[in-house]
C-alpha cells in the first residue's frame, strides 16, 4: 500500500487503559472497517497515553501527514478527559464553554432529571472554529477542528459519531479485496505470489498465515480500486494455487 | 502517565491487514499486559503499513524515545514481508543470510521434510549485530537490534518469541493497579476524583464509562508502584464513592 493523491486517514486512540493492557481496543477494527467503505483507507494508528505533550505532537504529525485523523478518547467529564484542549493547543485555537454544546447537554440532562455540574460542562468545552459531531446516545459532542475528528472511546458513542462524520467527508473510490484461503505452507506459495504482485502492481497482494490445531494455513488478499483487475489476478492466483474451477 | 527515568516500551505493528480492517490485532493487547507485569510500561503503540519508509520512520523515532521497541508483523518468506530489512536500514545495518539463522530453519525444514526455497531462505536475512529471538513453533527467528526487538504477527508465535526475549530485559518496578466499578454516572463522581488525583500525585487516576444494557456504569482504576499508596488511595475512593466497608 502506498500514499497517492487520494485521500488518506490516519487514527489516534487516546488512553492509559489500552495502553495498561486493562481493555483491549475496539474502535480501530470498526474505523478501518468504515473508512475501507468510504474509500478513506486507513495508513497508520496510534495509541497514546492521557499525556499532554504525547497528544498533542501526535494529533500535529498526523494531521500533517494525512487527509483526515480520527481520534477516539479522552472527551468525558473526568480530570483525565484532557483530548479537547490537547486538540485545541495542536491548533493554536482558544478553547471555553461554548453556548452550542451547553445547550445540547443542558437539554439532555433536563431530560434525564440529571443535574448539569461542573464536572459536566467541562464536555461543552469545544475549540474555537470547531463544528460539533451529534452524539445521539449521551448528548456530549465530538467536533472537527481541520481535519481532526474527535470522538468518545466509548464503543457505541464512537460509532454514533461517525456514521454522523463520515457521511460529510469526501471518499476516494472505495477499496475492493478478494481473498482465498489454503491450507499450505507460505513458503511454498511464496515464489509465485511475488511475481503476481510485481506484474499487477496496480494492486496490492497480502499474504497472511495462521496457524492452529497443529496445521498453517495461508490466506491471500489481494486489493485494489478496479474490480475486473482483481478478478484477473485471482484468476491467475487461482492457477498457482491448483485451485479447481467452481 | 508521564515518563520518568524508568524504562519504557513502544510497539510498532506492522500489517496493512489490520489497518484494512480484515484483521483484528491480537498482539497489543497481549503485550500491553506481559509488559506492565515486567514493569516495562508501554507508552506508545503504532500501526504502520507494510511500506517501507513509513516502518523505516517509526522505527527511528520510537527506538530515540523509548527504552525498548517491540514489532509484530512482516517477517514471514514473502515478498510483503520486509520488517527485517526496514529495521536494518533504520540503523544503518547491513542484512543477509545468516549462518546461524539458516541452520536453525535447515534443521527444522528437514525434520519436517520440507524443502528449503529461496523463498524460506529470506527468514534466515537477519541485520549485521542482530541477536536472536527464539522461535519454538515455526523455526524462523526473531530479533533484536539495538533496543528493538522485531517479532513474527502470528499471535502464538509473537507470544512464544517475547517469552524468549522478555525476561533477558530489565524491568522497573512491576506498576500495580486496583479498581472498582460503580454504578454511577462519571459526571457525578469526577469533581471528587479529580481532587484525589491531586493529593495523589505519585498515582494515576483512570476513569472509564461504560455504557451496556441502558445503563452507565463507570470503572475508576488506581495505578503506581506502591501497594500502599495504592490501598490507602483506594480506601478514600470507596468512602467518596459511598461503598461499605466489607
Amino acid at each position: 500500500m502506498t500514499q497517492s493523491s487520494s485521500p488518506t486517514a490516519a487514527m489516534l486512540v487516546i488512553g492509559d487503559e489500552i495502553l495498561s493492557g486493562r481493555t483491549r481496543d475496539a474502535n480501530m477494527h470498526y474505523l478501518a472497517g468504515e473508512l475501507v467503505k468510504h474509500g478513506l483507507p486507513l495508513f497508520e494508528v496510534r495509541v497514546v497515553s492521557d499525556d499532554r505533550a504525547a497528544i498533542i505532537a501526535a494529533v500535529q504529525a498526523l494531521s500533517e501527514q494525512y487527509t483526515h485523523v480520527f481520534t477516539s478518547g479522552g472527551i468525558g467529564p473526568t480530570h483525565d478527559d484532557i483530548t479537547a484542549e490537547c486538540i485545541a493547543a495542536a491548533f493554536g485555537a482558544s478553547i471555553d464553554v461554548r453556548a452550542d454544546a451547553r445547550a445540547l447537554l443542558q437539554a439532555h440532562y433536563d431530560a434525564m432529571g440529571t443535574e448539569m455540574n461542573a464536572a459536566r460542562l467541562r464536555m461543552a468545552r469545544i475549540p474555537d472554529g470547531a463544528a460539533l459531531i451529534a452524539n445521539p446516545i449521551s448528548a456530549a459532542p465530538g467536533f472537527s477542528l481541520g481535519n481532526v475528528h474527535v470522538m468518545a472511546g466509548v464503543p457505541a458513542i464512537f460509532q454514533a459519531m461517525l456514521a454522523d462524520i463520515l457521511p460529510r467527508l469526501q471518499g476516494g473510490d472505495p477499496v475492493l479485496s478478494q481473498s482465498v484461503t489454503v491450507e499450505k505452507a507460505e513458503g511454498d506459495i511464496a515464489a509465485g505470489l511475488g511475481a503476481l504482485a510485481e506484474s499487477y502492481g496496480d494492486l496490492s497482494f497480502g499474504s497472511y498465515p495462521t496457524y492452529s490445531d497443529g496445521r498453517y494455513r495461508v490466506t491471500v488478499v489481494v486489493r485494489g480500486t478496479d474490480g475486473a483487475r482483481i478478478d484477473a489476478a485471482m484468476a491467475e492466483l487461482a492457477q498457482q494455487l491448483d485451485l479447481a474451477a467452481s
